[in-house]
């Protein structure tokens, strides 16, 4: 068996350890264009912040490694061009000496990886307007901040941009963000981001929502960054982060099938329409594992494991790969937020049914000094309970609760799953109800009917439309603070004692800070015979709605 | 519906809260032995330290909250005495009166927990002689510690008492523990839960393990603590943790039936062999998850679930109890250990064939600064690959970790989907290869033949009895700072040309600082013909194994 891998970092690289471990006999030469395989690609915006301060840590292994280790042919600054499969042959051009050679296979594995998108722009290659995918782009954003550069503009606030921003913002540069969509990181839903979009704020990050770069211009000051709404921008540093492009050209070139986001089409035996070849990684299109709907997600996770199974087929061990969540999680100012699966806005533009419920618990119980608050969302099938996808934002322990939801969505867990989960608890830990029960009883209720609710945004609405009465059930002086636009105040307290006041023919809602008062209103008031609904989420939910607008 | 419910902490409190919001109409009774409802009992030990300084803060609620809030007619210092189950009514003696009276119900819930061991020994109802359950004796405790006692003596090294260790610490009291069994924590297993004897010992807290009190005794000083082993301790306050058992008279006086560890003996739906009595928490008999056998387990979560769902059957909602998974977790000096499902040793018990793994990963990516260290042990069925069970030790990131696996264990997933998590991954929060996934190839390898291992014990044991040959492929300066008794030294990097040093008649074991060289030397050495297992976590379980003995 000669093996030949086409790109040496996650996926490539996994897939060369696993087809050693599985056959000792096999040739297998690893292909990779750059100088380095195997690099941390996660850790690089914490190499310019200083934070991880040692190049050397960001080299996972190096060829050295792999040859010894792994007894792999590792040919670094060696790019594949073009494949013969009529031949089985790549054509190989090696950088060192310019030399182009062939080379055979049985099997081939691309792993080519996604380039960052650099839009045709005016000014688009001037120097000074990185990109970042490897350790040479790191050097040079790096080698600008030691330089003392005093402005950067960030264009594309997706996860990276944003772990960059964080980044030159310890390091003292004055950051700008330019971003087309009316939010930061576009995956998530705008509500839950929007706490993070204001803690950039507090740091003293400029915001451009909703706003693109047109042109780049280079002046003696830096490079003028001229924006669609008219702005312009100083900066010595313009970092694109808008995206990435599968790099398919190889596959393309070679007649293999390419989906229409430009992924390679792969089985899910990671095969592509040619049965010698595989690809993995973030070149190809994978299915998602929630809807089943191909699409492309770029994350080191899913490109080792696709790796696996790549090598796992071609040695005869049956693996499927079964699709890809999207969980993702971003630290930002020592806030994380983080999301599994769908997203309410991949959900409406599918046209798919679903509920969605807001919790804002504490990380652990709220006696033990230290509890950090935290948002979750949950969105969920109303029909069958299914977990369709989650998000989260605040302190400690959002990383554990998106990824408890991560694995339920994985196990096609239900809400009801959720209400019987049984976590550890220790007050520093969590709490006897874990935010990940709450979420089951607020959703299980609601599938019950037992606890009718009624989205924020359509209480609002209906209260403006059609007369629905907005109850507020908090205290007077919680109410006092601040409320629903129109919202009348009965503490829930005294609701018993005050039904009089309210009439049957009218449909209410009511709400209180987080949700859990108000469900009690909506029990009592069902069962005096109400038309009434809880604001899931209440107040809180409310504030984050407000703020994102 | 008139409804009794006796007791008012976890399970009572729940079931109460949740039959109101059920029915408006119900007339709810809740009656409390003591003075207090729903405290933080795992809130106790911490505020005897000062962590938790405000004594109020223990009040999850109060009787005035749920009388108002709830409108339950909350009865304190009132004990349930009998239960005429003919009759339907109960007998209750109102402590500030000292009357007795009788109350009729439609249903009845038990909720009176489980009580303190108190073992029948000479001068162990002397004053200073403490159990830990509530308020009353926190504040017992505290008083002696605000004293300024010196020694302190703690029976029973389980969770209560080396969390009141911790504080006691804390507050600079001499703390010496005494165990009956030869381990601290013994629900776990032994060598994950030696860190902490070590760390205990290094804080300067004295340990007697396998041994017990047999006497104690008052003397000018305080009180003198007799020991099995002869040896007596000094102490002023003695702590008595050594277990609880099920609070059951008033059931075994009615008459319902009872297991044989004490528990009430209830269906999936709490109902109680009298079909209009239920009882939750602490004192039923519940099912283990994993193995479906009857047992008992005191845990803050499940009693919550329990009394919700004793509610939902009485007011026309299935919802069914699905066993205990005995999840649970300590905090120990900035340390954590938790388990959930099955240990090694209730397996062994039980003689219920598993297999097992054990990792050390770092809790996020090791190039970000701040990586703790953990060790994670999963044990496995490996016919079906279903997880029976799993501990964690070390130090951020093993409540995630255990918390994965006990929604893993719920959904019955196996093995191999832990190898397809897609857990969420920036280098502040985890690895792209989770250690989740890392145990799921760990064992799936062993179950697919691909990665045969053995255990650390049965190798040892092997190498003396039956000549199989250890070989330790870590490097040689590795191997010179210590090695399994007997191994030779191979490193794996030179494997491939020093094959003709081994002879392929001999059984061979390999193993390197945390098992992932070892599995490439198995690899290696089985493509090459050898009879070869890999030794499951390598020199780190081994240290692990030798600091228990």
């Amino acid at each position: 068996m000669k093996l030949l891998i086409v790109g040496g970092v996650a996926g490539g690289a996994s897939a060369a350890t696993r087809a050693r471990r599985l056959s000792e006999a096999a040739e297998i030469i690893l292909f990779e264009r750059g100088p380095d395989v195997s690099f941390a690609n996660c850790g690089l915006p914490y190499h310019v912040g200083g934070v991880i301060s040692d190049r050397d840590k960001l080299l996972v292994t190096t060829p050295e490694r792999l040859r010894e280790r792994f007894r792999l042919d590792v040919r670094t600054r060696n790019s594949v061009e073009a494949i013969d499969r009529q031949r089985k042959v790549v054509r190989v051009t090696d950088h060192a000496t310019g030399n182009t050679y062939e080379e055979s296979y049985d099997k081939l594995i691309l792993a080519p990886g996604a380039a960052p998108i650099r839009p045709p722009l005016p000014g688009i290659d001037l120097p000074g307007v990185e990109t970042l995918r490897n350790l040479q782009d790191v050097d040079r954003i790096k080698a600008a901040v030691d330089r003392g550069i005093q402005q950067v503009v960030v264009v594309g606030a997706g996860f990276i941009g944003l772990e960059l921003v964080e980044n030159f913002v310890h390091r003292g540069v004055a950051t700008t963000v330019v971003e087309l969509s009316d939010q930061i990181l576009p995956p998530l839903d705008k509500e839950i981001v929007t706490p993070l979009r204001m803690l950039l704020e507090e740091r003293g990050v400029t915001l451009h929502l909703g706003d693109s770069a047109i042109a780049v211009e280079s002046v003696p000051e830096g490079l003028k960054v001229y924006l669609k709404s008219g702005l312009i921008l100083m900066a010595q540093l313009v970092i694109l982060g808008v995206g990435v492009r599968p790099e398919n050209q190889l596959a393309v070139d070679a007649g293999l099938e390419i989906g229409p986001r430009g992924g390679i089409r792969v089985t899910d035996q990671m095969q592509t329409t040619d049965p010698d070849i595989y690809a993995v990684g973030d070149a190809v299109e994978i299915r998602d594992a929630v809807t089943g709907v191909p699409t492309q997600v770029p994350l080191a996770g899913p490109a080792n494991r696709q790796g696996r199974i790549a090598a796992d087929q071609i040695f005869g061990r049956d693996t499927r790969y079964r699709g890809t969540q999207g969980t993702a999680i971003l630290g930002l100012f020592g806030k994380t937020v983080a999301m599994t699966g769908q997203s309410e806005k991949s959900l409406r533009r599918a046209n798919r049914p679903f509920r969605k419920v807001y919790i804002h618990p504490a990380h652990h119980a709220g006696y033990y000094p230290g509890a950090e608050g935290m948002t979750l969302k949950l969105l969920f099938d109303p029909d069958t309970g299914q977990i369709l996808g989650a998000q989260g934002v605040g302190g400690a322990g959002v990383d554990k609760r998106i990824d408890l939801l991560a694995m339920a969505i994985q196990a096609r867990m239900t809400v009801e799953d959720l209400e019987e989960a049984e976590l550890s608890y220790a007050p520093q830990y969590g709490s006897a109800k874990d935010p990940i029960n709450m979420l089951g009883f607020v959703a299980g209720g609601l599938r019950r009917g037992d606890h009718p609710q009624i989205d924020l945004e359509d209480a609002l609405a209906q209260s403006y439309a059609s007369g629905l009465l907005l109850i507020d059930v908090r205290t007077a002086a919680e109410f006092g603070q601040g409320h629903l636009p129109g919202a009348v105040n009965i503490p829930v307290d005294e609701l018993r004692d005050r039904l009089a006041e309210l009439s049957r023919d009218r449909d209410l809602a009511v709400y209180c800070q987080v949700g859990q008062r108000g469900y009690l209103a909506t029990r009592i008031l069902l069962q005096s015979g109400y038309r009434v609904r809880n604001i899931g989420g209440g107040y809180r939910t409310y504030l984050l709605w407000r703020d994102s607008q």
